[in-house]
């Protein structure tokens, strides 16, 4: 038992000054907490599996839900037959298309809406009925038990084929739209270069397929409707579900506190939300609807196929003279940007004076594209690292050389400066780290010996399109009487730790420990307003907004110890748990003897996020560097070190700054050398890898033997008050590019399709030696 | 569906003026919404069964736990065997006073602690076992197999005995207390007077017995406890809990959206609480651990038994001159104020120059005392209002015009004036409305006429001690793009409509709809902090501060406003749901179109209580006026009608004044005729009547025929800025007495013991009829 009247101040440390009630904070200096190694606050609930994750949701009286899909790519629904399901046991209500709710319209984007069991079904997977029963197994029997007959119709599942196909998805041909960009004059640029090279690279469609599956348990109190929903943002979903069903934002309360990863798919609310919801309305009682995972392969969103043509020109002393990048991106059946901010790195990331982009967006018979960690950013890299080694080579410089020699001054893409760069930093301190000119040899002396294996060392760099996040967010702080802190924020903690980083960043500025701070996040009903967790902006939004907190808690405090000691606030400062007075130094106060905070039981305190620098860009910037071996005739590839530098602002939590290398390297393998959607192009149309069995995620066997993280923190007081900036995309975009790279430099052979592969290597290997 | 964009303001009526950002609201003027006869907002899932309160509450996994209690009032345990008990089928955990846990120190008081379970039962009902089991019934199977032998001790069980029994329950003696008060010279006040009256008064013991049981059901996350219990006051509860547990408070989460009755014995955690919270820890499972019908009765709490004597003198013109008070009242077996506030009306209803109190709080072997509605009042009323009757009929007066002599200026007892005083209005706003001086000569002709029956027609009048609320208390409102409102307080909603009425007072404030106002309350982790609801004290506490909240929202409205029309804050003024420029009256503006609400997506408003007036008192006021038909031979006697006048400030929503007047009279009508808690006083020293059947509550059939509310409304600017008072207390106090009065009215006797029933007003007839 503690002792009476305890404090839970962390002792010994002095707690850093604060500014005056009304003053705005300055920037932290030296931090105590923040960017040590603490594991997650809520690590023991997570590993212990007392973490009630929305798939783990039970409530009495629950039904469980399954949706019917469409099997075929492109088909009309004639006619839906629930004859024999109506009857079968357990069954409490289904809909289809003949249901009234069917009519409500469901905004896949503002372009295009369709209906929320719409005949047209334009992809496989697409929603046709959906039953509730006692059990899952009851609502699947009866889901299988639904006769529909369709007209099948024509197909294309091919973005390369989607423009000049005859099957129409859409009135008026597949192209969704075309997005162009440019700067300088490329014609002048490839004039001007002493080596032009061309050359086309493809990225396959990826999914999600986080270990969570997307769903949700809906539930109604009189016109009040509760969800909850494994999702990113429940503010997002909240408007969605309010706008689709006509409700006020008040009476539609999501809640998702804990989720077990959602990498982009999860940012909204799909038809799953409504079903769930309208299901539950009809029968008054809560309904339980979670997605296979076939399912989750097939409708609820994809990183897009991507076609990249990058011709480059560049001068012998390594000057970059023009880019021209023509890209093609599959939407899927909706528009969902099959091409969204593929073309960034291209105009940003290295210092190029003419740039020429195209960028077109198509329609094709499958699931819609969603935001998927680091939209287009991997892909345009896969082209990009592989065009720079490929440019560096045929003028004879070190890779590494030649982009520290096209480092940009200016973020090029938005013509204004970055408030910090680290880009140079992480390259010159990633190459020392790794021993890149050594490793590079090394291998090369190990090719000559003309062994079995063959060695290669490759890098890549990037920036990220945004990542320093910004308003709207809003945290409030209670601090109890007794020194313990209760945090509320509407912003999801997403995997990435983000729950134990805002627990940091509150002990830090209140001098707590940071295991007396409760954090209650992600519910509409009860936390604040928050933007979904996503674009690593997370931290560097909200973050700045709990230092904001914290410390109005703090300058309560201090007004309540002025009135106690009879001193001006002006002249009070927190030093260790006492709050001290500058001038008569002898006035001092302990904060559990504030007898206005005993009366008050609690301090609120209310932190808004501040507005990001005018005229400067926020960004973050990695470097990644690799070395693999390779077997030529088997096509074996074993990546025996990887090593990631990072500047990100200020590293906020040492270990889950780690992880979130860590796991985006090994996201980026699985992008790179292991994952593809497997369409059956030729006859079917349907996908043949819908499982995650069929579809190869990286395993244990497959990262790299080492990962190394070194942050190259450079805290980056211009962009908020914590100094932090987003870091969970830029770990994973120069992965694919680098391995890419290193497997070159191992066999000289340019994968420029992913996967690299034992099939696809080893085929390609089979080409060029003839 | 609604249509796009639609906000949720009512129409047509323009929304009241709101001073400038930073300036002080002025109260209200005219309200729209406020004082209307608006339903529940919660209706609906009241009456559906849809809301889930605590003792409905079910969690997956979760345990059921039972508790074994003393039998006797007055006992040792000497040894406890639970061998057979674990052996049961289902039992997960036995807590008993051997287990390590059972060392906790559990705060009766502050002067009294004793142990969780503790081997000296000082009453029938103390704790001596508990068991979590799988279901209700095999933990209660398993409580009766455990064997205890006790060391039964004598006992005393009647506060008239207990300062002269032998028997002890704590070492020293059975005093707990004895608290004096005096004001002037009773000595020269009975020197003055012409009629000298003593009298004295027994107020038996009554029992809370809320329609839902008291209990909880106990949940582990890690290190972090959630409770959700039925109860008055969460933040009460989380801070007993965890100075109890030795947690800090952030760790300790206590939930009681809605609740099912409390009456003063929920405000505070119980034994039980903490017993749920060790068995789910010990087995790791939620535990749900709800009393018995039974337990409820012994050990929850209890309005003390109170006797009373009390000297009255008055001159012949009316003027009272002095008031000699002395009681003796029964804190059960541990320190809770058996006496408390007992004095309160004799000091501060009339007007009296000398006074003189004493009140003795005594040890008895029952369980402890807790506030019960209007704690000390409806007793003092009993004694106070029939001798104030019995004073009047010796100089004759009329009872009416002889208290309305007696108004005093200022509350004596605060030597302080009050905000607002309606007590004369409450009187004579009363008894025009009632007829009273025609119903009076009505039964008096009817009782001439000598038949069966006879009647008599009575009344009361009373202050409540408190009623005025007071700091602290924090609302969080947020306003939704759509214009619907969250509104976040931690105060419970006992199920006297506090929900509602803020929905109101947000409603009135914003002008928008109540049905778009969604509440979030009594949360410790997740709304704002609150006192528990009691005392009167919630409206009056709350009300102001929601008030608060929503003028934040709107200066917060103005700000967007402002900025978006490039005027000054200052000029705009909300009208209807447009935000007008009171100098340039086209630049306006609706609220749906403030490009910054719906960029931030939410406004917040953060309410805080304001300080009271200083120097006086806020107190609300009742009097109460009722006709009885007696049937003098067989002692029933029917309630004709009532009538409650209530002066509490502004009305805020008339249904659920009324449904407090109501209530208030039927509870009346349980303390002065039907209820009462019987021990066997002579033998076991056991409680006979400890449940639903032979515990008689007022039914149906004993409340009266016709019940009509009369409010006074003044409101009362100067104490809040709702102007609205404390409603709660005052409707039950004079009850009683006024029931007396009549019965005296009808039969000339003077029953001046509760309750008065056909047994008792049958045997006190024959005595006096001899």
């Amino acid at each position: 038992m503690k002792k009476e009247n305890e404090v839970y101040y962390t002792k010994d440390i002095p707690v850093p000054e604060t500014p005056a009630a009304g003053k705005e904070p300055d920037p932290w200096g030296e931090t105590r907490i923040i960017g040590e190694r603490v594991p997650r606050v809520d690590g023991y609930e997570r590993v212990s599996g007392a973490a009630v994750y929305p798939s783990d949701v039970i409530l009495p009286n629950m039904l469980h839900a399954a949706i019917l899909r469409c099997p075929h790519p492109h088909a009309m629904v004639r006619k839906v037959d629930i004859s024999k399901a109506k009857q079968m046991p357990g069954v409490r209500a289904i809909l289809t298309n003949d249901s009234p709710e069917a009519d409500l319209m469901w905004p896949y984007s503002d372009e295009a809406k369709t209906r929320l069991f719409d005949p047209h079904c334009r992809f496989e997977g697409e929603t046709v009925a959906a039953v509730a029963a006692d059990t899952p197994y009851q609502a699947w029997d009866a889901v299988h038990a639904i006769k529909v007959s369709y007209d099948v119709k024509n197909h294309v599942v091919d973005e390369q084929e989607a423009l000049t196909s005859s099957v129409s998805i859409h009135d008026g041909g597949n192209k969704v739209k075309t997005q162009s960009h440019s700067r300088g004059d490329t014609r002048k640029g490839f004039q001007e270069a002493d080596v032009v090279l061309e050359e086309s690279y493809h990225a396959a469609c990826e999914i999600h397929t986080p270990m969570e599956l997307h769903g949700c348990v809906a539930s109604w109190d009189g016109d009040a409707l509760t969800i909850r929903e494994s999702t990113q943002g429940v503010y997002a979903v909240q408007s969605r579900v309010a706008e689709v069903l006509g409700m006020p934002l008040s009476k539609v309360r999501v809640i998702g506190h804990y989720m077990g990863g959602g990498f982009g798919s999860k940012l909204q609310a799909d038809k799953y939300t409504i079903i769930a919801a309208l299901l539950a309305k009809k029968t008054g009682r809560p309904v339980k609807l979670f997605l296979s995972r076939e399912e989750t392969y097939l409708a609820v969103g994809n990183r897009p196929p991507t076609k990249m043509t990058l011709k480059a020109g560049v001068k012998k002393d390594g000057t970059l003279t023009a880019f021209d990048f023509t890209c093609t991106g599959a939407s899927g059946a909706y528009p969902a940007g099959g091409t969204a901010l593929v073309d960034w790195l291209i105009r940003d990331l290295y210092k190029c004076p003419n740039v020429k982009t195209e960028c077109t967006d198509v329609y094709i018979n499958t699931g819609p594209a969603r935001p998927f960690r680091a939209p287009g950013h991997p892909q345009a890299s896969w082209a990009l690292e592989q065009m720079m080694d490929a440019l560096a080579e045929k003028i004879g410089m070190d890779p590494v050389a030649f982009r520290l020699k096209n480092i940009p001054e200016i973020s090029q893409g938005r013509e204004r400066p970055y408030t910090t760069t680290g880009l140079k930093e992480c390259i010159t301190q990633g190459t020392e780290a790794f021993g890149w000119e050594k490793a590079r040899k090394a291998a090369e002396e190990h090719n000559k010996k003309g062994g079995r294996t063959r060695r290669g060392v490759g890098m890549g760099s990037c920036v990220w399109f945004v990542g320093g996040g910004g308003p709207p967010s809003t945290v409030v702080i209670k601090l109890f009487s007794d020194g313990s802190v209760n945090l509320n924020m509407g912003a999801s903690d997403i995997g990435t730790g983000t729950k134990t980083i805002m627990a940091l960043v509150a002990a830090e500025e209140l001098g707590v420990k940071p295991e007396v701070i409760q954090i209650e996040n992600a519910d509409t009903g009860t936390t604040q307003y928050a933007t979904p967790s996503g674009g690593s902006k997370t931290v560097p939004t909200e973050a700045p907004t709990v230092r904001s907190a914290a410390i109005a808690v703090k300058q309560e405090l201090l007004k309540m110890a002025a009135e106690e000691l009879g001193t001006d606030v002006a002249d009070l400062r927190f030093d260790a748990d006492d709050i001290v007075s500058a001038k008569e130094g002898s006035k001092k106060i302990n904060i559990k003897d504030l007898s206005e905070l005993k009366k008050r039981g609690v301090v609120m305190g209310v932190g808004h996020r501040g507005p990001n620098p005018e005229n400067k860009s926020v960004n973050p910037f990695a470097a990644q560097f690799c070395e693999v071996e390779v077997n030529p005739r088997t096509g074996e590839i074993k990546i025996l070190r990887f090593l990631g530098t990072n500047e990100s602002g200020r590293v906020m939590d040492r270990l889950t700054f780690d992880g979130q290398v860590f796991g985006g390297i090994t996201m980026g393998v699985g992008f790179g050398m292991t994952e593809w959607r497997v369409l059956d192009h030729g006859q079917t149309g349907k996908m043949l890898n819908k499982n995650w069995h069929d579809y190869k995620l990286p395993t244990a066997l497959d990262v790299p033997m080492e990962m190394t993280s070194v942050p190259i923190e450079m805290p980056d007081p211009e962009a908020n008050n914590t100094g932090a900036k987003g870091l969970g995309e830029p770990v994973t975009i120069p992965t694919g590019g680098a391995i890419a790279n290193a497997v070159y430099h191992a066999t000289g052979i340019r994968m420029t399709d992913t996967p690299i592969n034992p099939v696809t290597l080893n085929r390609k290997y089979a080409e060029e030696e003839g």
